[in-house]
């Protein structure tokens, strides 16, 4: 079921970013609970967004989240993040979340991700996520996701 | 109106509203996130507000949820709830939790809680609460929080 | 363009519940931010997803709260709510609002909402609703709503 | 790497991270709505965790952000952000956020913010604020911060 290649475990496969056979949308309106009193975003709220996205994305690759979780005891987990705040949604604003790979291994997947206000890039975030098994520990990242790498 | 009944598993203890005995105050401060584009307390934030409050009562009481539900499959759910948004919360405002035992049985707990900024009632509501185990099914309260009635 | 009516302010207008020309339909799907440790949805974020019902609602009556409230100086505020917790909404899943107007005045409005997943209903509440200015002062709700009950 | 100057609006003031007179300590527990069906504190509300440090950071410093905001127009806003998430905050647990000056000049600041469970760093990030008009144009931040690093 896990894919063999001669480099293994650090067989990485780096997909160039923008590539319109990676890139995935998805689409959301921002409502009262997503804004702050200084009347845009709150800067937290990008995170839920970009997650959003990534179950969704995560789902079009034909994985099921609570599945991995109930049977395999397996969760995805951010290690590290880097975001740039660009410029502020705002309240009724509707958003597109561009997910794609940047990188992606055995042991983590890089994903570039951008939120849009029709063509202006308002987030972007480079997010590096792992599996974790139940106990905390890491393990491989599920086959799904690594054969889509190939 | 309150049942009455000689069975313990039934007995009912009504509590004096207000009765300083009875009567947990939790403190908070109100921050960014918190608030909305509208520039207040966003409303669905104050049932946040009330369930630290209820947190950390059920601590007072010597219970330990976590405990509670990695050892006895046990967890607390809201089962109905009323509110009255009386007066708006602010960013920087500290604002207080009273949590006061309206009615307690074994199949559930109904709880009054107010949010006051000083001695400005700002959001109040009755909350009724009931045990539930994994599965989803109700269970009896723990024995801690029923003896606290009696 | 405000209507007036022989009744003036006090012209109550009751569609009755669950008639189908006054029903309006929102979709969202369960993510993992909705979620809390117990593994099901955190009670306070079925009021997030009645507001963004809410908001969906509004926007179909042809009314921008955006504008409410930098034009007019408007904003909707809850008063009064009342929810019952009938059966947990999970991760992944595909929930449908119900908004239902009960009963509509010139100074408040109270819907009826309903959470369900499929047919079963998960969490039903009944919301309150006025007009209030930046001041804090409750206003007369904007025409567009009143006008909808003729 | 870092900028030097002679004049005041330029004059940069790196601070040694980790030194006592400039860190500070902000408390808080985890509640429920704090975590996911993961079982562990959701991952964009480490973001709230260090943005209430750093609302009670600049008012340790003297500064109201009520009035900033109301008086001078003016708020903090999260420009970059870099992040690590190095293992899980959990229900109940007391965590404490380590708030610290990396750089600070009349444009911008950079915090290093940490939070720890005990001993045990459990989130690092660098945040990168500037302070913002009204009108969303960057603006110099108050003098209250840039003072404080002189």
């Amino acid at each position: 079921m896990i894919p063999h290649s001669r480099s293994g475990y650090l067989r990485v496969c780096k997909v160039k970013r923008g590539s319109l056979d990676m890139a995935h949308t998805f689409s959301l309106r921002v409502y009262y609970e997503d804004t702050d009193f200084g009347g845009i975003v709150y800067y937290a709220n990008y995170l839920k967004f970009i997650e959003r996205a990534r179950s969704e994305w995560v789902r079009s690759l034909g994985l099921d989240q609570k599945t991995l979780k109930s049977e395999r005891g397996v969760v995805f987990a951010v290690r590290h993040l880097e975001a740039d705040y660009i410029s502020p949604a705002k309240f009724d604003d509707i958003l597109e979340v561009v997910t794609d790979v940047h990188l992606s291994s055995a042991a983590r997947l890089v994903l570039n991700q951008e939120v849009l206000r029709g063509k202006d890039v308002l987030f972007r975030a480079r997010v590096t996520l792992i599996a974790m098994r139940d106990s905390g520990k890491p393990t491989r990242l599920p086959a799904e996701i690594r054969l889509r790498q190939m």
